[in-house]
């Protein structure tokens, strides 16, 4: 057999069906009879329903069902907070919310009935921004609420004294801003009653499990009357969580029509549905002393869930607490966190949950603590970086760390010290350097107290393996990843292991793809599997041979036993397959299965966010070159380089594919993407006018890896999914003010606010524009 | 709760989906892109395939594909003998050999080009029947075999010596004849290749997994690549197993198209393709002592499989010695059969198995026995009957019998000695009556040496269960009765458990309907996995509640502790739902699901086919009344009961409607069925020409139940859906003779054969007509 391909540049086992277009998402399946859906969404951020006249519609021929929100189950369902019908009821409180759902016999028919409703509003006062929310007196979008929707407040020893024993501080206020999720893939569902007056629903999920959970509140219908079916998913970033509403909308219409019915979101659609991340303005203060440890951190941050709460509390948690964890010096920190409500588009989950708002922070403040006190600023992260063993303030026990190797790498590879002493230039383009460092968690206990992993595996009379999971490979690999293990614990080719279709139905409980959890729990739990099966393979084995199990050996999908060669030249042997049918067939027999979970040895958060939450914490540092245009205020990306601390590459393709995904996704966070809201309504829901990069604003992306081993992973690997995309905005607003001596605080870094800071700047001195080719 | 169904008449958990037209048959799938398949058949009973020209075919508008058997994988398949390809290749076989398929964008169009295709064939001299097979120098079906595809020769006792103590002997020979399994459903599969180039199977199925088995063989492709789905399944009388062509042919098609192929079987198909039961001539001897005991039993059997062996072997097997079993006085039994291949279309597995062709001898000639001694042949029949704790002259060791009870029934339902006492009259229609007995297996340690059943069992956070299972439903009631066990074992509504569809990729190794071996088998299973589940749970209980798991009970889907009352008034109780999530989100949670298998406790049968083959057996009686027109010679059964010793009727309703059924498919087999042939080719494929007993021909069925209660069986119970068709054929030949004198010793019983009968007889003496209504 090939050797291994743990630690081998391995192609994705879900590859060929994707190129192939066997591969069906969410949008491809077709079933006969199936009924088109589409929705009537709120076109006023904050208003009073007062007649729904749906009698046009529903006599347009080819409209089976018109349903609006009073034919809702009246059970409230949501994550943390129980607000939320599974359309308007009553009143709508954002731009986008769905009112109206109509399933027709094709999607024009759909469309044009949605034309024909009218729906008579009495408009209220909308919350337009947290500001705003927060004013006495103003109106609530939840009754009693005050438009706080969670508050946050934690401290850990002294901050006010550590401050005192500081030799630099600062203090600062950042804003950060939307983001839409940007898959390739638009939701889409379908979803039909089937046997047994069974809900099945196909769609692309990054949780089907917990997906199943909210579908049997909302709909108010017991959990195993329902299946969901994982299509392939193209893509998630967090916008394929159990806040999303095409999948659940889709449910609930199939069980009135009893025909599929199909939901796919157009691309606007996708834009007023989908959530997009949880925008933060963060007051942050932070003092450092003379050798470069930070003494303490203070922060306050508000942050705008918008009209419904989703997992935004879980997001804000994140951004209040996490990044301190990468300090080991780091034992002073308050954080005061407030979610409030407005009647802007909920928003919630998204790759890096919250890190990424507070990192941006962290690094563009630690990079002007370096410059108070004549540090370098890879040097006061390194020194404050945190270390294998380290337990941190909010509790987490870093089995490993290599953020110092990281920042090592990222010095190397950027070829820092050089360019950080280099002239800037004084022509119309200038250049700078930047830097920035994260931490993130792999898993997290925190969706219950249980963040376990259960793999089932089924040799086959073929000796081939079936893997079921119910942890969903998104795109990033998850199954490439077991599939792997797999095979590498058995010793038999990758493409004799088969990753089970995710169905609820059949395949084990599991959480999903969430937290980066899923290489250490999932792959814990596969190894786990693999020794068991193992196990059962050869005690049959031994008994067949007639040789104690400790004199066998097992090789590319055979038990071979050394010892049995005194009957022959030959060594004796017996396949996988072989075994396999013999567990069947015999007295006492039955097929080939096992099952094995993986819990890690971690705790839940108490009150104050204090706990060894995950089995192991990514690292990552980032180093960014950039130009910025002077005369345009345009900042270009020259050059980076990521460096990811996943542990243990167990597929090198598979990190350096996530580590440029996660990049690029931030670059685009931090220079391009911005969701326009215009009085709560977004302007911008189309690909033309929300500019994700694209290729020729990214530079080829450089990607080190550090393997730091930790023990808890699987061959001591950790997440590599979103740790990358948590570093860039500070990296790039660093490189910026490189650059050209402009901080900017707000996200994102527009040429418009460049050219604002360079003209602030210019009242203070004057900027040396050299004619271009200056040295020539 | 309700209280538990078992032993109450309980509707078929999967009734609701078939009379609301939500369950999918074999044919009613219907996927985008799928293509039709049509087979083009040999028309020659035996002939060389010298040239196919498929040109014009391939050239039609529509057509996809069209394939030969050069096109067919080389590898030789089949149950016993490896002598099968997918398509004739070289030769044909039979009338109706598939030769040709075409796979078309619709079925009109498949069956054009079937016309366009020309097959060049060059005729070689037919095997007509088992006596030109057996002539000395006639052509061979399969080169080599001189047209013997089996032979059985086993000898128990001492036979000669036996017989010269009987006061009576008798011997005659039998002719029994093919029976269409006859399904509402014909056969028709969707196949397509899938992820991961997996072939998926949609296929009506009475056993997935050996089906899978088969197809890998044949198919030459790795087992665990295959996936087959059991379809709702219309029936199956043993038709739909691994013998049966359409969905191995559409399987293997679908992994040329790679698009979605359906095979529906047109009705002509289904009689061309499916496999009919096993013809045997029997030349029996038996002799009793004066006493009524039976001191011997000799017997020969031709059989004729026809072109292809398949599971025929195994059928012949069952004629050869299991209706000895009955007799716990017979001590002494000789057997010879053959098995004779001929070009007639295959045959193979029937409901009864080759019970049903020895069971008629064996009544027909005690019936003559009795009267040879003067007995009543009931009496005879219980004199001899096996009595729980036998063991048996083949080694079966009977747990329960309650043959002489079920023989008690019949003799009171149809008021037997007053009927038999009575004057036949001397109209032109004359009553009789007659009865049979007969015994079944309920498992069979014969498909390699494992008859055990798997159960998985999913605790959901409702606290409903999926129950996953590799037998099949075929629509006699298997999902019920294990829904029925596991509610009962649990203490939940019925409705509260699931059975899971059939699926290789998801249900647990198991070996499916046949040798009525689900109830034992999979219902001991359930019951094991229903333990296991409640185990989990009483403990999990016991942690939460704080109660020693000896002090709690559970019910209604809850756990109550009675002691902890001392808090307060109430007792203390947890939901099944919680504590399934309470084994979920804690440290080490996981699912709850839980896998259990029951193995019997049998043995294989020897090359003297002595052994235990199964944890029990099922006995049968028959009491039928007929009236023959001795004018017309034609016989209506006027009355009849069977009596069943299913050990517990589970399920009351379930087991009448077996009985009913079975009775009636015996009634047809006896007087109606029969597959006419014509130099081998089969000349009545349709239903009016084959003649299954309609409405009117079919009286009320009564029916009784004994309850022998078996150490082995879930409850007691036994296999109920075979026993019943194995007596009637002697009880209604009986019952002939009673009414008329005529004995016919060839099935069917037609109105020709009673009319020679009474010519013959009328050689002897004249038969009294006495004019009608005479009386008044």
């Amino acid at each position: 057999m090939k050797q291994s391909t743990i630690g081998h540049e391995t192609p994705q086992v879900t590859a060929r069906d994707k190129v192939t277009g066997v591969a069906l998402y969410g949008g491809d399946l077709k079933m006969p009879g199936m009924l088109h859906l589409k929705v009537l969404r709120s076109p006023h951020a904050h208003a009073r329903i007062v007649r729904i006249d749906t009698e046009a519609a529903r006599a347009l021929p080819g409209v089976h069902l018109v349903l609006t929100g009073e034919d809702t189950p009246e059970r409230l369902s949501g994550v943390m907070h129980k607000q939320h019908r599974i359309l308007a009821t009553g009143k709508v409180r954002f731009i986008g919310e769905e009112v109206v759902a109509v399933a027709a016999v094709d999607e024009e028919t759909a469309r044009d009935a949605l034309d024909l409703i009218h729906v008579e509003y009495e408009e209220l006062p909308a919350v337009l921004n947290p500001d705003h929310a927060l004013m006495q007196g103003t109106i609530e979008v939840h009754q009693g609420t005050g438009n706080i929707a969670h508050e946050y407040d934690i401290c850990q020893g002294d901050v006010e004294k550590a401050f005192e024993t500081a030799a630099a501080v600062y203090e600062a206020t950042y804003e950060t801003h939307s983001q839409y999720p940007g898959y390739l893939e638009p939701m889409a569902t379908v979803a039909w009653m089937g046997a047994n007056d069974r809900l099945n629903v196909w769609t692309p999920s990054q949780m089907p499990f917990l997906q199943r959970m909210r579908f049997a509140e909302a709909l108010d219908r017991p959990v195993s009357t329902i299946r969901i079916i994982q299509a392939t998913t193209g893509g998630g970033f967090g916008g394929k969580t159990v806040e999303e509403c095409n999948s659940l909308i889709c449910a609930w219409v199939a069980t009135k029509t009893r025909r599929p019915v199909r939901f796919l979101n157009s691309r606007l659609d996708d834009f007023q549905g989908a959530r997009a991340s949880v925008p933060e303005r963060i007051w942050l203060k932070m003092g450092v002393n003379a050798e470069g440890i930070i003494v303490a951190k203070d922060v306050r941050i508000i942050a705008e869930c918008g009209a419904y709460a989703g997992l935004a509390p879980e997001v804000l948690q994140v951004s209040v607490m996490r990044s301190d964890n990468m300090h080991r010096t780091l034992k002073n920190v308050r954080s005061h966190a407030t979610l409030v409500y407005t009647n802007c588009p909920p928003r919630g989950a998204f790759r890096g949950f919250g890190g990424t708002q507070m990192t941006f922070c962290v690094s563009s403040h630690l990079s002007v603590l370096a410059d108070k006190i004549g540090m370098d600023p890879i040097d006061l992260h390194t020194l404050n970086a945190v270390r294998s063993g380290d337990v941190t303030v909010h509790g987490f026990e870093v089995g490993s760390s290599g953020l110092s190797e990281c920042l090592a790498q990222v010095r190397t590879a950027m070829n820092w010290d050089e360019k950080r002493r280099r002239p800037k230039g004084a022509g119309a383009k200038r250049r700078g350097i930047g830097m920035g460092a994260a931490i993130h968690v792999s898993g997290n206990r925190a969706m219950g107290n249980w963040d376990g992993s259960t793999i089932a595996l089924k040799i086959n009379p073929d000796g081939r393996v079936m893997l079921y999971t119910g942890e969903a490979d998104i795109g990033q690999g998850a199954n490439t990843m077991l599939a792997q293990i797999c095979s590498h614990e058995l010793s038999i080719p990758i493409d004799h292991v088969t990753v089970m279709p995710l169905d609820t139905d059949s395949s084990p409980y599991g959480l999903g793809s969430v937290a980066s959890r899923v290489t250490v729990n999932g792959g814990m739990a596969a190894i786990k599997a693999s020794k068991e099966a193992l196990g059962k393979l050869l005690a049959l084995a031994a008994d067949k041979l007639g040789v104690p199990e400790s004199e066998l050996m097992f090789q590319n999908g055979e038990v071979i036993s050394e010892s049995a060669g005194a009957t022959g030249a030959e060594r004796a042997r017996i396949s996988y397959g072989d075994l396999a049918r013999m567990h069947i067939y015999r007295h006492g027999g039955e097929g080939l299965q096992v099952t094995a979970t993986y819990d890690p040895p971690t705790v839940m958060a108490n009150s104050q966010q204090y706990g060894n939450v995950a089995p192991a914490y990514s690292f990552a540092a980032q180093g960014v070159e950039v130009e910025v245009d002077v005369e345009t205020g345009k900042v270009s990306i020259v050059d980076t380089y990521i460096s990811d601390d996943c542990g243990k590459a167990l597929n090198p393709l598979a990190v350096h594919g996530q580590s440029c995904g996660a990049v690029t996704q931030g670059i685009g966070w931090t220079l391009y993407e911005q969701l326009h809201y215009q009085d709560c309504r977004l302007m911008n829901g189309n690909f033309a006018d929300y500019t994700m990069p694209t290729a020729d604003s990214i530079p080829e992306i450089r990607s080190g890896i550090v393997e730091s081993n930790d023990p808890n992973g699987p061959y001591g690997a950790k997440g590599a999914s979103e740790t990358a995309i948590v570093p860039g905005a500070g990296a790039i607003a660093n490189a910026v003010y490189d650059a050209v001596g402009v901080r900017i605080n707000s996200l994102p870094i527009t040429p418009e606010k460049v050219l604002a800071g360079l003209a602030e700047l210019a009242k203070f001195k004057v900027i040396e524009t050299e004619p271009e080719h200056a040295g020539i």
